[in-house]
């Protein structure tokens, strides 16, 4: 069964543009920080602790997509469902963004594991085994 | 004894700048929605509902200010405790940022009551009395 | 031959996250002013004007997808190519986001013509067939 | 004379909110890349090259405040004008953002000129001298 992390999000009236509804890169940023979330609820720690831990420079995107079915407005208390497969050294996470039971958005992201190489440039590299894993173990086993 | 709301919320990747650190027009995002919040937890109910029910336009800001004392950073949750005083048509809105205990950021608004007039055009109004008996009633009787 | 609107784009340090690199909803901040800019180049007027005047409520995206080549940093200067195809309700706008030359990032938006119907609810409309000719006439003749 | 940066700025749909106006903490995301703009005209050199060359890791924000006399909405081209005043190892800018000469923001920043110590750590420290030189120099012989 694949790790899903849920969680919700409320739409804020900065989130919204003149036609009153969402302003859709706000999504991006909702989706973002659900794949923070996604790996904190894995990995038991959060974003600024595995730069740190895993000597990481971040998760950058190379591809996304996403469809807008329903519009969503400041005050609504969306839920946001992600889950994650693993490649080598790049990762897809697909987001289901919910209110009320209605599907209003999905994104799917494509990011690569990259660290800084001897020079201090962004470079890719194959995501850690651990790091796989606790996205694997029974709930019950995890941090 | 003043009406108080408290909240946390977590700083995220997205609002941090390249220095690490969260890039400081954030924090005035993060106050707008503490406000919104804080009227919602008077009134009982969401900003939506109270441009709808209360015949409301907005309630933009006249002036603000703010203090950051110590940076905060991308996994941090942070506080924000609001309270706010009425004016006529005016009220202010004092925001404490804290991470741990330690005050990390204020930051003070003064906001407006806006109604669309007879054109269609932004105008102050006198904050109606209902509104204002929400945040001295005592808890209990609170929505 | 379609019609293309260019522009140069500043990334700033507040686009950039803590890897020092763009944050990626930041690409679609400047896609949909991008687009918004492709419509005043071909009609002669802003979208404040365009909502005004064709009695429109927005053009809410259906669906996006977006590629990401090479990252772009605070002080890059970008070039924004965005081209325009048109369907009945519904266009499609391809951004292509370079610097020096190099594609940066590329970005495709498919969006829907929407006005408020009778009830005030959102809905959609065939696109005015002037409008589409604006972006068909040769360049001397456009306002 | 002080040294004065005058810029203009397309207020965007993605800046405004349900009212129709821009949302504020978009100002201090104007303001903050105009005090950007502010040291690129008188240094010659982009924020990047900045802290490349003077081994700067920002200029973070210690108090800000604003006014806001008259709303601004989408496709407005307003300008901002910026100044400084510098202190030991802090400075102030202000920015006054006006639409078709009428003044309808303002904002002061006060920030500081901040390295990083032996430790990573972030450290404030006196600007350098030849930085300042900058602003009090001819225009002629600017960079």
């Amino acid at each position: 069964m694949p790790f899903v992390n849920t969680r919700t999000v409320r739409i804020e009236w900065g989130h919204c543009d003149p036609a009153g509804i969402i302003f859709y890169p706000r999504y991006f940023e909702i989706f973002d920080a659900s794949t923070a979330l996604l790996f904190e609820a894995a990995l038991g720690m959060t974003k600024f602790e595995m730069l740190k831990r895993l000597g990481l420079a971040g998760i950058p995107l190379v591809r996304t997509r996403a469809k807008f079915f329903k519009p969503t407005r400041f005050g609504d208390d969306v839920t946001v469902q992600s889950t994650i497969t693993f490649g080598r050294s790049s990762f897809e996470v697909e987001h289901r963004l919910a209110l009320h039971g209605d599907l209003c958005a999905e994104g799917n992201e494509k990011r690569v594991w990259t660290v800084r190489d001897a020079q201090g440039k962004l470079a890719s590299q194959p995501i850690p085994a651990e790091v796989i894993e606790k996205f694997t173990m029974p709930a019950a086993s995890r941090p």
